[in-house]
């Protein structure tokens, strides 16, 4: 079922190499295993919370990665009091786990003007929802989506850690730390 | 892609009844999309850690989902410190995104004793990676799989809420809480 290996298995920056592979095919076809990660923020109250984001940005050179949301929903609030989130992603023909950390900045108004243009004025309607996304509302539709531009915020992640596990036979594990720019070690898995 | 609805758009229990069928199926069939969900907790230093993990029970008279694991894994050192943990999966030909926020009991010992007679002897060694999984390794395979009955601990998850997102036209969500039996009320999505 696994792809076998194109690579020496114990080469670390192959390895990594692999993972970005991913993760920018998520950003260009969205029927790629990384373009809907689950992601991952701690609420105030210290309760976890994951949900999935379409990726709509992965660049190895500058270690980041760039989500699109709605700033009036939780993850954004969530974000203001920790800009601490993670990435999960699971890529089922290859048996490879992605997780990265990273520390989130929220970019609005004018820094997101080039990201605004080229957003299909159909898909705009995805910032604004009215009650507020999360409000009680009295059914199920009792609610508009009108496309509100200061609503629009990037949320531009900056990547401190990844943890790649690759379960083939036997399985690898191998963590990535920006501190050293990514050199990598092998993890028992 | 999406398939037609079954039931009474506006019915919430008949929502969250659809969401616990995906839930328990996954526990019956490894092939169903809630087998895998993404457990979600939160590290003493405040990191938002997810990963993908097998979901091995799922009762709604309960309220209880279940997940096996080696009790010198991360996320049991995350528990200890934060017993709060996130389930979140999503089904793609449903269009359905189900959120589960849970307390978690570390079960170990005796009280496992039951769980544990049912694991084929081939999947033990999920059981007692030496050295403790996510320690450095001088190489890619310098780990070894011994089955060991003392690091096998079983998750039990009590869900204090559930979060759900049917991404249909037009889109519908719905939050529940343990504290009125599950009632819901719809929410803005």
């Amino acid at each position: 079922m696994a792809e076998p290996p194109l690579t020496d298995p114990q080469d670390l920056q192959a390895f990594l190499d692999e993972a970005w592979r991913h993760l920018t095919r998520g950003v260009a076809d969205s029927r790629a295993p990384a373009r809907y990660p689950t992601f991952v923020t701690v609420a105030p109250d210290g309760t976890p919370e994951g949900r999935t984001v379409a990726l709509r940005g992965a660049v190895k050179s500058t270690a980041t990665l760039e989500v699109h949301t709605d700033v009036e929903t939780h993850k954004v609030f969530a974000l203001k009091h920790n800009p601490i989130a993670a990435f999960h992603v699971w890529v089922p023909r290859s048996d490879l786990q992605i997780r990265l950390t990273t520390r989130v900045e929220i970019l609005t108004g004018a820094q997101v003007d080039e990201q605004w243009a080229r957003i299909p004025a159909g898909s705009r309607v995805a910032y604004g929802t009215m009650p507020y996304p999360g409000t009680p509302i009295a059914d199920a539709f009792a609610y508009e989506k009108p496309a509100e531009r200061e609503r629009f915020a990037v949320l531009r992640c900056h990547v401190n850690q990844i943890d790649l596990v690759h379960l083939g036979t036997p399985h690898r594990r191998a963590g990535y730390h920006a501190s050293d720019g990514f050199a990598g070690t092998w993890l028992a898995p």
